[in-house]
């Protein structure tokens, strides 16, 4: 927590409200022009600082192969290294960046505008996995098709997951189409009414990312007490969803077309490093887990405060200079039944085997009251009770033209405000 | 079919038996020794013939992108070209083994027998995805855990798939770490009692794999009459299950660690030229699907006759020098409802991009009569009716020490025997 307040030089780094201070500095992948080749960087201020740049100038005084991993297109090679290789980096920066530090200049032509950057997704992700982990989430959405039971009695005995899509994993900002496909409003059990054609109840879901930096070899597991060492950071995550088509395919098997056309995430790759500050305990657990998913009674604060928001314009509010509306806030060690740690231990117990790059997902993130929901099906109840925007339009489920961001933040007494900027994305027509 | 007969000067590659004439030429990826790195390679008689070599010695008369490719450790930039790229290595070296040959010593320089190398899985894999496309497994299956209605209505109105894990598929021959995990011989949805440890219901499936070619950009399909033209050859799957797991933790979002703790294919992409002569019809559909599932009358033979065997040993039968027993068989046009092209078609309907060298499974081809069962908890009942084994032992679901070989050949009247390998693997303890 030393560097909480530290002063720096660079423009915008002590602006706590934008959040990209010297306590933060998130990892990312750019491209710095359209026809160049993408560098790996890390935010501060209104800037991202280009590490191949830093690394081909001879300005940062760091380990040869840390030096190598910083001229790759992708951030894998220098989280494979482990943990402490991209937090070499960080120190190191915090050191050029304070104010202490008078010779700027080399470090200056590594600083490129934010807002003049296209982002890229950070990692080669080789797996993505999605979690089922707010127990709010699952009453929510469980009451809707299973009135009698809504949350299923695995729920607290295992953080529940899928694998998802990662070829489909896109980056904030670009656009969403309306996917095509079958769809029904009834479960696949039911008599169906089948049509084909757009999704009409196309809708987003607020996440929480976390990628894998080391691995673990086929059939040998990692421990609850290991799994926060091997995960790179958080990110924003977008879990696009076509209700309709998902609840005509779901039986037997789970969510494909539903959701396997677009997942959006952030650019950030926020570090456990940057968010150790932030730390809390997890939500009460009852009743108690299996062993391999029990923390020791010493580790007290297993996963992070973190407060999720999510807005929404449509076309019409955008025209009209209306500001983005606030729709959804929850709060991660609030609403998520499990830690990241957690998800690894259970993701892993069977021996399978996590590759640097890999991205797990919490899971819609809803919290216990109206206005905690991470979904328009769990605010609109289903798309019975629609949303209305403050251009006096409505919202059961996502038109064409709108445009969700999530944002999350972290804050605490005496620590400044860590950012994990947002994640945007545009529906497009279909 | 011209090739079908032609003899040829490579040992074993008249061998009708075997399979490896020269109208197979399948590709594979293989390691020469222990320290060498991998090199692509084409079956043939007893041989790989290793595309590496070839290349760097110039044997081969190929354009410079094609041979550019042949250096690669895996087949993506080969098929990424398209289907045309590899064909054209196929002819080539058809000429080259034809017994009308007799300059063939340069080229023997690069034949490696096959029985002293070790395979690599064949393509570097983004995303696999398994189906469920045999009407028989939907129905076996489906009657262990839904005897009132064994076949939910979505099936013969698209072919239902989830994603499956890509880090853990392995090549035959690896063995496979039995799981652990919770499981329970209730579904999720059931009042649980819920125990921790190794499976105690391990099965094998049986089932066809599809490599993607060339894939489709995100938010464009592919339609229906394109789809071959994306396949860049079949392959044995072995979708290794924990039924006690998979049971338990399987709703509300399908098969997780049930699945993902290992996935063994067979070392061999057979192309789809080489399957040509073997099209066949589709199973009878019915009712009719949505167009963008139906063949137009003029597609006549939109699948492949392939028949496929499952053979098992235990450790006593192996030591006891007894053979393999064949315990189940069956056909993939016969058995498979829905066809691969089908399967690309709705896996892009809704716009999810495929891209070159991800893996579709066929999901379990069982067959509609006893001896058709593509896995154990289908053969034997949901394990109420054990198999006997040729040591006398009996076998509801997998012992350590069991191993499960999986084969698969194309014959017909005029036709050589063409085969797909085999796909192998032990059972190792917990």
């Amino acid at each position: 927590m030393t560097s909480s307040h530290r002063p720096s030089w660079v423009q915008g780094a002590n602006d706590s409200e934008t959040g990209f201070t010297l306590a933060n500095l998130p990892f990312c992948v750019y491209r710095p022009t359209p026809s160049a080749s993408d560098s790996i960087g890390v935010g501060v201020g209104d800037f991202v600082f280009d590490l191949r740049r830093a690394a081909e100038s001879g300005v940062l005084d760091l380990p040869e192969d840390v030096l190598a991993s910083c001229l790759k297109p992708r951030l894998n090679d220098l989280f494979a290294r482990g943990r402490h290789a991209p937090e070499r980096i960080r120190r190191a920066l915090q050191a050029l960046f304070d104010l202490s530090n008078t010779s700027h200049d080399p470090l200056e032509a590594c600083l490129v505008r934010r807002s003049e950057v296209t982002f890229q997704v950070p990692f080669e992700i080789g797996d993505y996995t999605d979690f089922l982990t707010s127990y709010h989430h699952a009453f929510n959405v469980g009451s809707l098709f299973r009135p009698d039971r809504p949350v299923l009695p695995n729920f607290k005995s295992m953080p529940i997951a899928y694998h998802g899509r990662s070829s489909s994993i896109i980056i904030s900002g670009e656009p969403v189409r309306r996917p095509r496909g079958q769809s029904s409003l009834t479960h696949g059990g039911s008599a169906p009414n089948v049509h084909f054609g757009p999704s009409q109840r196309l809708d987003f879901e607020l996440e929480l990312g976390a990628f894998i930096a080391t691995g673990n070899p086929r059939g040998r597991s990692i421990s609850l007490m290991e799994a926060d060492e091997h995960i790179a950071g958080l990110c924003l995550l977008n879990d696009w969803s076509a209700r309709d088509i998902q609840a005509w395919e779901s039986q037997p098997l789970g969510p494909f077309q539903g959701k396997n056309f677009a997942t959006s995430i952030s650019p950030w790759v926020v570090t456990l490093e940057a968010l150790e500050p932030y730390r809390s305990p997890r939500a009460p657990a009852d009743p108690p887990a299996f062993d391999y998913l029990t923390y020791p009674e010493s580790v007290a604060r297993p996963t992070f405060e973190i407060f999720l928001e999510v807005r929404i314009s449509s076309k019409r509010m955008r025209e009209t200079g209306q500001a983005e509306q606030l729709i959804s806030r929850s709060v991660f060690n609030r609403d998520s039944y499990w830690t990241f740690g957690q998800m690894i231990a259970h993701h892993t117990i069977n021996g399978c085997n996590l590759r640097t790059g890999d991205l797990l997902g919490s899971g819609t993130l809803s919290g216990p009251e109206r206005g905690n929901e991470g979904s328009l099906v769990e605010l609109t109840r289903g798309g019975k009770e629609p949303l209305t925007l403050t251009s006096g339009e409505r919202r059961a489920f996502l038109e064409d033209g709108d445009e969700v961001v999530l944002s999350a933040y972290c804050r605490g007494p005496g620590l400044p405000r860590l950012t994990f900027g947002e994640c945007r994305a545009q529906i497009i027509s279909a």
